[in-house]
């Protein structure tokens, strides 16, 4: 399925062999494996050899009142047999949604559906509403998502009571600014995923920076992340890095910037550049995990990315400049200020049915 | 299907719609639709963003006698809704070969089986013949082939009479040797596919580059290969220029290099040096086509690679040094001199069997 500007390969997890539906171990090799994941180029299984194309669902009915399905993300790894397993994906959720739906994992309504999902590697919930008129659920669509021309079904991705459901916190650190090694200002925070953002002056980049540009950021980011991790208690010094969390970027004011795709973006049509990095490499939009971050940041007050969209907000809607274009979250927070739900409008498609020829498996039965 | 470093949907005719089994118009839009075409990461398609993982092949039993299967060869656009049909690919033969096996249209015989396949793009004949013990098709094998550490069911792709298959002649000019704009000498051969060999040396280059600096040579052999296609009767001054037709590259003489996943091969390991174009991008290893190019180049006295292998060459065995590996072609000769068969070495193997969501198909019966 493509979920917004991700391919996601989902399962139902009651097709997959005894003992391969919780993360790592026979999952993983069996991911790996179906995907080629060993090879760079990925010719050996269905991956698409690129960060966004080589992730995968597992999905399953849940027992959890109110939660109609739950998933596990399974970020695959190119050029290394391996599997991420600490995040979640935004886009695939939105995939997740409308595969619930064609599956009958989630029952149709008229005229919207909403899946209620349950994310199994963030513990954060989720919801997909879908129109289904008539209670049919469409394979087709004309919504669209910045980063890509293609149609798809109109998913609302809701994120509710987002924060905090990695650390306990939306600021783990109790602070809106941290200073991190090299005297890098950022924000620590948690909500849809765990995300540091930095300020992008502070590294001597505009945020407006094209992907191939932005790359040259991406190791310093990279050690950001690390210290982040430590510092928001995602890891210890004994645990190995982590490459997918937390997420990171810079934040930036807003300014006019070329898209990926060649169209003009005025500063005034948005209230923050955001520029982050997806694994090794500069994501080419941005995961909707980290666009509820930076929403929530902007929504509490002292954060950085709070500071950059300062007077430029209305109300609950927050709009974000990123490579591919303007991506814009709208909010319902209470009358404390806490975020309730985070929405963000996509686009999702299925693109095949298949079943897979896993050498691991087909060996073994040999 | 994975073929050797190639991944192509294999499609049974009979499983395409109405009026979407010859190259171009309809059968070429239901293919931009199922691979995302448009979209340069092929985002919403099966499609995989590279000129090696965006292919297909279109296949059916075959009505001429001695020819199990004909199949059509589509290598899809990235970025753009079109299809270049006017070459084969061996990689995907190879896959189609195996594809027939397994799905019943030839007959597998024990302890070999033996399908023979024409392509439809080139008139050419090719044969792919698999272990098939006890008659049973295996989905798994021990074979290798150079630039993937993937195992495959070993299948050995042999071109039968490959020569003046487009062109009516193995040297569609009469001459080994021609000169191309420039100065740049280049020897013209129609054998596997139609191609176009120039001197490294003469281009500045050693023959013996990783593919990230041969690309830089990529514009200049683009600009011969749309020469050469106008010296060689594959097209005139008014036919559009093709990416594809005749394919082009450089030969040198063997030297030491390393192979892109860091092998070391050494000059005295290969015969002639190789480093082709695919589409607008250095090659990662060679088309299969191009490999019987080269190796029927080697054998016809006076050509470039000739007179680069010469004294070199152990009788039948041509070995020919790629930015993967090398890849050695076996050859049988008639007593004229004349080539009867070039086989290669490879590998198949099934990755998914699937059912494909075609907006263009899709959009039609709503």
């Amino acid at each position: 399925m493509r979920g917004g500007t991700s391919k996601c390969w989902i399962f139902d997890a009651r097709d997959l062999p005894p003992g391969a539906t919780e993360a790592g171990g026979r999952l993983e090799e069996v991911l790996a494996s179906a995907f080629g994941a060993r090879d760079p180029r990925q010719i050996d299984g269905v991956g698409g050899a690129t960060s966004t194309t080589s992730k995968a669902a597992i999905v399953r009915p849940s027992t959890e009142d109110g939660v109609d399905v739950e998933y596990l993300f399974a970020q695959v790894g190119i050029g290394t047999p391996g599997v991420e397993w600490g995040s979640n994906c935004g886009n695939c959720a939105t995939a997740v949604g409308l595969y619930a739906l064609l599956n009958g994992l989630a029952p149709a309504t008229a005229p919207h559906s909403t899946v209620v999902m349950r994310n199994r590697n963030t513990g954060v919930r989720l919801s997909a509403t879908v129109p289904t008129p008539h209670g049919t659920v469409p394979e087709l669509g004309a919504a669209t998502v910045p980063g890509s021309l293609a149609t798809g079904v109109p998913v609302g991705l809701g994120f509710r009571h987002p924060s905090g459901a990695s650390t306990g916190a939306l600021l783990p650190t109790g602070a809106p600014v941290d200073t991190l090694d090299g005297g890098i200002p950022a924000t620590l925070v948690d909500a849809g995923a765990p995300a540091v953002l930095a300020d992008a002056a502070a590294l001597g980049a505009t945020g407006l920076e094209h992907p191939e540009a932005f790359a040259a950021l991406v190791p310093a980011l990279a050690t950001l992340r690390r210290a982040a991790a430590l510092r928001m208690g995602l890891a210890t010094d004994r645990d190995p890095v982590s490459h997918a969390i937390p997420k990171v970027g810079v934040v930036a004011p807003p300014g006019d910037y070329l898209t990926t795709l060649g169209d003009h973006v005025k500063g005034s049509d948005y209230d923050v550049a955001v520029r982050m990095v997806s694994m090794h490499a500069p994501h080419p939009a941005i995961g909707l995990t980290s666009a509820v971050a930076v929403a929530a940041a902007v929504l509490t007050p002292g954060t950085i990315p709070a500071q950059l969209a300062e007077n430029r907000l209305s109300a609950s809607v927050i709009r974000l400049g990123t490579p591919a274009g303007v991506v814009t979250a709208e909010a319902e927070t209470d009358s404390a200020g806490t975020v309730r739900l985070i929405t963000l409008h996509r686009a999702a498609r299925r693109i095949a049915t298949a079943q897979l020829l896993v050498p691991a498996l087909l060996q073994e039965s040999v």
